[in-house]
């Protein structure tokens, strides 16, 4: 394999237009407007932090953007080896015009200035989308989400549903579920499953093209039968968050298994995202939080892909010690389908390692290549360019380089995973 | 190092004659007679279900070779990523003169033809075994095979013995037990022990050079007293599959001990293949069904590596995580050995970082590099090959590369694990 | 990336002078006086033992220096892939003249003798440390040494606390801590407190940089309540190693929380090293016993990281697989730090992936790249130097291949992590 032929390859899957399946953005403001929407992101404001700036610096209330992007700008210096850097700078020189390859002191208050300006425009989000290469976003939308007030073929409506499994003992995650589905929540299971169907129906109709949930390692999805859960949702609804925890797993358990029941009726696929642990780091900054057990098995999840083999599950799994055991239920399972590198997997090296298991082993149909997990579109394109590089050096290397397969086949299985998959997988209605 | 010195590494080692120490070749039959037998393989037959073939299209009754061979090459495109696939193309080039690098609608005919015509040669066994340079390969015999009609020196017998250990609650598997043996189960736990020993003396006699075993991952195996063994035999003959759990899983670990005494006794190895959980897919193909929980450890042998420092164990890990620990054991306890690159881990990307963490740190005296685990001849060229492709690049990059050795003596290396080891782990007897 | 880039870093790094902020040096006697020091190190007996050689025959009583280095000369052939062998080629060839590439019966003896010539010179280890471009090394101390004897600018006192967190029940134990700290243990808790800031302040009187300490995979620290701690030092002091498996892990608990508190009050850094199991293998050679079960989570650690806010936590972590957890504790925790490769993931390839992950995700001040854990000083060089040579590749290909960094730029990165770390994490008091 020659170089020429790695870059060619990447120039190629570059060419392609995107479909990102999994974003944060909020449809009503896609793109930032000024700097501190992208420094402020958590990957950098939790760095920072772990690097040796106090907490307090970070979120000093009131404290307004252009002293937020000062401050950090002044604290990146120990982060400049990290992929999450690299984001940043390459974002910078591509839409802001930036010349250099480090924030610091003697550049900072001018490329905030300049990327200002440019976030005035009243076309930027679409100027970001055009520039990355990007058609549309899959949103990530609370369950009460009216989803009005923006155009759902740009801004393509995601269920989510972590609220709903994990916090309905919380009285306000109830009352937002009556009022939104306009049922009362009566004590009996038919009323529940009638206000979930309801959000189904709402966001079926207004162009939902998925359901997701995170979920922490501890889960263990299991059918709950009509007496257990009647005798939770009864204990849940009389004492909120002070139920047994017991009678909270039930529901929780009990929940997730009417979703999947839904996204069958309304053939969703359901994005399952493995792994997470909320709040570990309670003295962390903002979304900084967050860790995992990585001993966790996807054998949790046996009787959930057996009892359900006309609904599609993405899985995106947190640690990557859990990606061979995805490779193999993918391998086998119809519908277990690979997804993305997820968050603290999302670095090139275990990009590299996990991306090639699932090359050689899962049928190219089964494999949603990436999506960015952005709350800002802005952040798109850096990490899929991050990806795509790293599917460019493995395309070449084994594909081309190993197994003899001309440039222009390389190409097509790249295509497969990166956009192909994206529209079969997750259909658009019409 | 220089692509020359790596394919010149390639090339001594893929002239070594090997024995393979793993298979599940018929030796009755044990190359195939139509494409069928190569399309039928688990591999080709469940990722295509996986890829969106339905079961019943492949496994329908009464469905003929020529159509199944049909049905499956129509679906092959969506798998044309994986390893697996890459074995069918350069078995199909190397034995039957495909020209192509894709099978499809277009040829798949013409193949079944050619195929079918080579394979109907009285010698095209021997013709496979000689193009592939095997001298001969383990077999997986069941406990109550009379290993009778074939050459016992191509055809290595190894004591298979998966249904002992767990499914003598079987009345199915006590009756083949007794009717073998000539032993009747009396209930004593004398009677259980002399009927094994009677299938060691007829396999060792027969020429067998290991015992094997496939185990869950939950499975610790550990020594139960002879008061506990007999109250769990006893419950188990009278019971059978309806016997409590405990009993069935303490007449396991006797039955397992009882084995490892016999090895010692007979001086056999015992393959241990750590880490299958059967069925977790019930609605796959033939073969298809089976997955694994990562979650295990080799700390669970403990007590049996310490136990039996006269048996040779021969281990193979399901899952790449839990390769170092393998490692590590190596390193450390003289009886256990690494061995091959199984299932799931077969494909080049774990093999190559597997093989790499043994390479260097396990004793090389003390590696088996690899076994097919084929059901049919033709299979084990293409997978020795895929294997002996990564270690020539291992050879090369780490030992020549790094380490300044030369060509010479880094094919010393390829040729002690890739074969001298298996002539002195597995001794044949005279 | 071409190999003259990354050569010249290799240079650059090398020539980097290193603090070893982790060895098991006798100050008293820091180098070798014979080979039988250098092939006596458990690396070499355990490998050769676990290739086939008998322990007796390295073990036996009164065996003198030569007779043993013969010995095992003539076991070495079937461990010459291993890394460790590597590093007894490559030390020998620096420090002694060793002019081949193996060590077999031609010439150890002749190596034996020019080895016994150079470290009859009085200056040798001071010889060993300038060629090894090594400014001074960390210890690891007995609670109740004395640490008087040695220069503690170069030989860096650090408390090493197993014994007293998981043998406190040994009447041994208690003994040497009453017997150092002249503080009686009355059976309160009080007095245990005292007797622990008592060897704090006398470790950090004369120049101790760290606390440490190896921990098996079930431990859990946590708090533990007064009452609960009393009646377990109670019940321990009574009973000694007869204690009920519960009380002795309470105070097992309860003195590895007030060692935290002391790291807090004195400000000194606590290195965990996480994941040991010892005495696996009882019938191993001495040093050569212990093993682990890679099934360990940082998330057991969670209480502690977050307790403790201003003391420094550098953890090293015994299997590869838990590097990623420790990769993104460290990514967000302050307190958490990268600590090394050790033992058994001290082994290029785990190297490469463990280092890269980190390099790529962990900000740069919070990684202590290496450190060699030697017994003698003629192994601090050829640890670190194939940790210097995988750092090299990876500076290379990764910083400047793909980030496009300029040479100057990793070097700097490497300088930081190899040597500028260890000075600001741990630093001297004056
Ligand atoms: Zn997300
Ligand atoms: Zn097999
Ligand atoms: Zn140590």
């Amino acid at each position: 394999m020659t170089q020429s032929i790695r870059d060619s390859i990447y120039d190629e899957i570059a060419s392609i237009r995107l479909i990102d399946p999994h974003t944060h953005i909020d449809p009503h403001a896609p793109a930032s407007s000024t700097l501190a929407d992208i420094l402020g992101y958590h990957y950098y404001t939790e760095l920072a932090h772990s690097a040796g700036m106090p907490k307090d610096q970070i979120e000093e209330p009131g404290i307004g953007p252009r002293e937020l992007v000062k401050r950090l700008a002044l604290n990146l210096q120990p982060i400049e080896n990290t992929a999450n850097y690299r984001w940043l700078i390459e974002l910078c020189r591509k839409f802001f015009g930036f010349q250099h390859d480090r924030i610091n002191a003697s550049n900072w208050e001018s490329l905030y200035d300049s990327a200002e300006s440019k976030m005035a425009r009243a076309d930027w989000s679409q100027m970001v989308l055009d520039q990355s290469n990007v058609e549309s976003v899959f949103l990530t939308n609370d369950f009460d989400d009216d989803l009005e007030g923006f155009d759902s073929n740009t801004y393509i409506p995601c269920l989510r549903t972590d609220d709903l499994v994990f916090h309905l003992a919380k009285s306000s995650v109830q009352e937002r579920l009556v009022g939104c589905s306009g049922i009362e929540l009566d004590g009996s299971l038919a009323s529940l499953r009638s206000s979930l169907h309801q959000r189904f129906e709402h966001f079926v109709g207004r162009g939902a093209r998925a359901c997701a949930i995170s979920i922490p390692p501890t889960f263990v999805p299991t059918p709950v039968s009509d007496g257990r859960a009647a005798s939770a949702l009864t204990q849940v609804l009389k004492q909120g968050e002070l139920a047994d925890v017991a009678h909270r797993d039930a529901l929780s358990r009990r929940v997730f298994w009417t979703l999947a029941e839904l996204c069958d009726e309304f053939g969703l696929p359901f994005d399952l995202m493995i792994g997470v642990n909320r709040g570990v780091y309670p003295g962390g900054v903002y979304q900084g939080q967050d860790l995992y057990d990585s001993r966790v098995s996807l054998t949790q999840y046996r009787e959930l892909f057996n009892a359900f083999p006309n609904v599609k599950f993405p899985v995106s799994v947190l640690a990557s010690v859990t990606n061979q055991e995805l490779v193999s239920h993918a391998w086998i399972f119809p519908n277990v389908i690979t997804n993305g590198h997820w968050w603290y997997s999302n670095t090139p090296s275990f990009i590299a390692r996990d991306a090639m298991a699932r090359l050689e082993a899962v049928p190219q149909n089964k494999q949603i290549a990436y999506y960015s997990d952005a709350y800002k579109l802005e952040f798109v394109w850096p990490k899929f360019d991050m990806y795509r590089n790293v599917l460019a050096d493995l395309l070449a290397e084994h594909f081309v380089g190993r197994c003899g397969w001309n440039e222009e086949r390389a190409v097509e299985l790249g295509r497969r995973i990166l956009r192909d998959n994206v529209d079969e997988i997750f259909p658009a209605r019409d």
